[in-house]
């Protein structure tokens, strides 16, 4: 019954990713921050911590970011992509014409605004540490309605005055689930390699020749972030995730390279794609793992003088 | 007497970096929210905008830059860095030990908990919209201490319990200063240019060769993050920050090659690094305005059969 600790309290969207990733045995445990969340992997206290990495609606991500960087690493086992849409949830009985006050975290109040001034023009609106929060304080009486993720209703003795709540269709917010380092998980041909490097140069060009020994290989990059390194002007901290699981030998030997070619390589795990969308053939660009056998198997003969 | 727009209420930090950028007779103009900081510039409501666009202590970057790739263009006159330090507020004569509540936006909260378990440890932390909103509600004694930026103290009737708090030392957060699309900021040699770029094609690879654009131009590059493009799935924008101003020739050069490669380019501005370090040497690399003049008439030279 693995334990995953989560930014918490109950009800917020790190949960409802945790959700996603757990078994129905699995028990979740809300974390008062993102950091102290990945602390309790660390610490043995928590097998796993589910935490936002991209788009977060609640939580800073740059935080998040920092921390994989430093300290006892981490890996990665699954990544969840949800939608970002709101539900609003109010005291049993209170209706849309009651709602003096609206509370939810900054971040998810700025991604509705929108709906609020269709729906709830006269609402003043306060802000809560987190989506979960401004349900429980609707809870306790302190605001009238809370701009949640779906899930605190399940938490909450509140009613769904509205679901399916955002402004602008489409936008997405991603979680990693991580743990201490151990067996990774199985290939799967849909999989991502997350890592954070630090180039062993400031020299002009040098991510340029990084990436480049990611393209060479035919590994797609599906992300990139450069995060300075607090107390040392112009050196960056670079995030990347691209298709391909470390398994397969052209994202081994790209690791390898970067390794060769960088001060620091911090590997963050090879997981699913939480889309399940196939990376581009690895074969049609001569690095498949039957290429790079067969040209290594070519390249000892070569050198025990058995082929030209 | 130019107006700025900034995320307000006053007080913010993107108030205090508006005024390391105004002259004294200029006039700040909070908003309520990045976005419409930037709408008010488009509709000449303002005549610049000061937004968060690393790091923010308050407001969404992602949201800075979603607004800042779409609607008309805006480019930036000028960067500001701020140390990510705050003050804290209470009312007149309120001591330490007389503080029950402390409140904050939540990414604040977050950024100085070491400060208070050493020095507030039995307050109860509540949100706020902003830094500067949290000042507002000691004002009106919703709350009894406020972390804010050192700036509004100059607006709130508070007194100042505490200042330079910060549990990691060396954070910043850095803002532009947009304005609609005009004459550029003189060429100064300390000069940074920053654009967004949608690449033409999803091939892999083709950020490590439009990086390489940059690199064999000498052009250093100093952030780089991609963010994914709503309802558009494995397309991506790509935001850059490089060294340089699109006035030199080599910058020109880069910015052309860019244009020819990729399906939009939008141009974010050419303006002073905030912290005036020098650009690479451009010349050292054969990349100086004079080279490229020199290369360009020996080009022509040939190509007029004047010379082999």
């Amino acid at each position: 019954m693995p334990s995953i600790a989560y930014f918490g309290p109950r009800g917020t969207f790190s949960e409802q990713a945790a959700l996603v990733h757990a078994a129905p045995t699995d028990s979740l445990v809300p974390m008062d921050t993102v950091p102290r969340a990945l602390a309790a992997v660390r610490a043995g206290d928590a097998d796993l911590a589910c935490v936002p990495v991209e788009n977060s609606v609640e939580g800073a991500v740059s935080a998040t970011m920092d921390a994989l960087a430093v300290d006892d690493p981490l890996v990665a086992v699954a990544e969840v992509v949800l939608p970002v849409r709101f539900s609003v949830l109010v005291r049993p009985g209170v209706s849309a014409e009651d709602v003096r006050t609206v509370a939810s975290h900054p971040h998810a109040l700025a991604q509705v605004q929108g709906w609020l001034a269709r729906h709830l023009p006269a609402a003043t609106q306060t802000a809560a540490t987190s989506t979960a929060g401004a349900a429980v304080g609707v809870g306790d009486g302190t605001w009238d309605a809370a701009i949640t993720a779906p899930v605190a209703a399940n938490h909450y003795p509140l009613d769904v005055l509205a679901t399916d709540v955002a402004d602008v269709d489409g936008a997405m917010t991603r979680f990693l689930v991580l743990r201490r380092p151990g067996a990774l998980p199985e290939r799967t041909g849909f999989d991502r390699t997350s890592l954070v490097m630090i180039a062993s140069a400031e020299r002009t060009g040098v991510l340029a020749e990084l990436l480049t020994e990611l393209a060479l290989r035919g590994i797609n990059l599906s992300r990139i972030e450069s995060r300075p390194q607090k107390g040392r002007l112009g050196r960056y901290r670079f995030y990347l995730d691209f298709d391909g699981h470390v398994a397969e030998q052209r994202v081994g030997d790209a690791l390898a390279a970067l390794h060769r070619r960088c001060e620091h390589v911090r590997f963050l795990g090879s997981y699913p794609k939480a889309e399940r969308a196939s990376s581009a053939s690895a074969a049609a660009l001569g690095n498949s793992d039957q290429d790079y056998t067969q040209a290594n198997r070519w390249v000892t003969a070569v050198r025990n003088g058995e082929t030209g």
